[in-house]
């Protein structure tokens, strides 16, 4: 691994988040990281501490870059509509554009130690507070159903956005941004066709 | 295992199903689940030949069950809205039910060899075309948009409701006929507060 620090850091996660994305955690061994590296395991120890530290950090990264990218969002001015329609396609493209780290913080919670998966699941439930905090500014503006609890508007939307990980293709008929968009459509209008026309929510701004 | 023949296959699919599902796959040995059924790794092997064997029959089991719950909607006379209603609410309530099963199918594909693994896509992609055609009914019929693609509201469909398995809790306040009328809501009529009474769908019938 002949890169600068921070560089060098970078491309060991996403080898590793690669692995753990396509064989599983628990089938991938360190021999598996170090050789996907040309490094022997003695040298990439020099790096890490365990296969499990490369997982939490994998989690941590996903997690510090939707946080990121979607509390300026959250905490903008925006209207609430808006806010969370930026908030859809801006967590869209990030998941898609990097979907082995993302899927894996998804999918490899339980093999991590239960101190470090306590961390991970406070990260996870800081990013819910944001999501739910913009359904409720949605419901109290009076722009989303209050019919619904917001709590579980919040679980419905992340079901929606987030297992679109496991069909993307990313040469395929759509990308990142149009998924985005169609899920968002499907979460803000339905899919009854209602003789509406479906531009309400321009108009609702 | 002093059960009968049916009844000790079951218990130990759904033995293996809860532990693949805890610990992971690859993470679960074959003594585990003997230890799981108080029997001795040997004794178990006279059961099944392989891990491997047994996750693929909870797969099959999984894919099978919802087969048979659903494909008697799709080829009901019933009318396009009320077959997707109904296929909502059946498919949430058979993957919480028993959500050991059907989360060890969601999650373990991968860990399955090329041969079984296409065995059970092709199981899938059998369930996801009964799931195509009532969408494609409900266009057809004029009763769901047509300007979003029957596939890609499919997809958007079975995020939807496959993950709340992470989420739902037994003994929590909705149970599961609650969790499907709220995401068939959310699918249908979207979160969007448009002024129009929400019950537009029994209109619509």
């Amino acid at each position: 691994m002949k890169r600068a620090g921070e560089d060098r850091n970078k491309h060991l996660l996403r080898i590793a988040a690669r692995l753990f994305r396509t064989k599983g955690y628990a089938a991938t061994s360190v021999r598996d990281i170090a050789r996907a590296l040309r490094l022997e395991s003695s040298s990439l120890y020099h790096y890490i501490d365990s296969k499990e530290e490369l997982l939490y950090r994998i989690c941590v990264q996903s997690l510090d870059e939707l946080m990121e990218k979607v509390e300026p969002i959250v905490f903008s001015p925006l209207p609430p509509l808006e806010k969370l329609q930026r908030f859809i396609e801006t967590h869209v493209d990030a998941i898609l554009e990097d979907r082995d780290r993302h899927a894996v913080m998804l999918f490899e919670l339980r093999s991590l130690s239960p101190r470090r998966r306590k961390a991970i699941v406070q990260l996870r439930d800081r990013y819910e507070q944001l999501v739910l905090r913009m359904v409720e500014e949605g419901q109290q503006a009076g722009l989303l159903r209050q019919d619904l609890s917001a709590r579980y508007l919040k679980l419905a939307l992340l079901n929606l956005l987030n297992w679109s990980i496991f069909w993307y293709r990313p040469h395929g008929p759509l990308d990142s941004s149009a998924v985005g968009g169609l899920l968002g459509e499907v979460f803000l209008h339905g899919v009854l066709h209602t003789g509406v026309p479906h531009n309400a929510l321009a108009a609702a701004r």
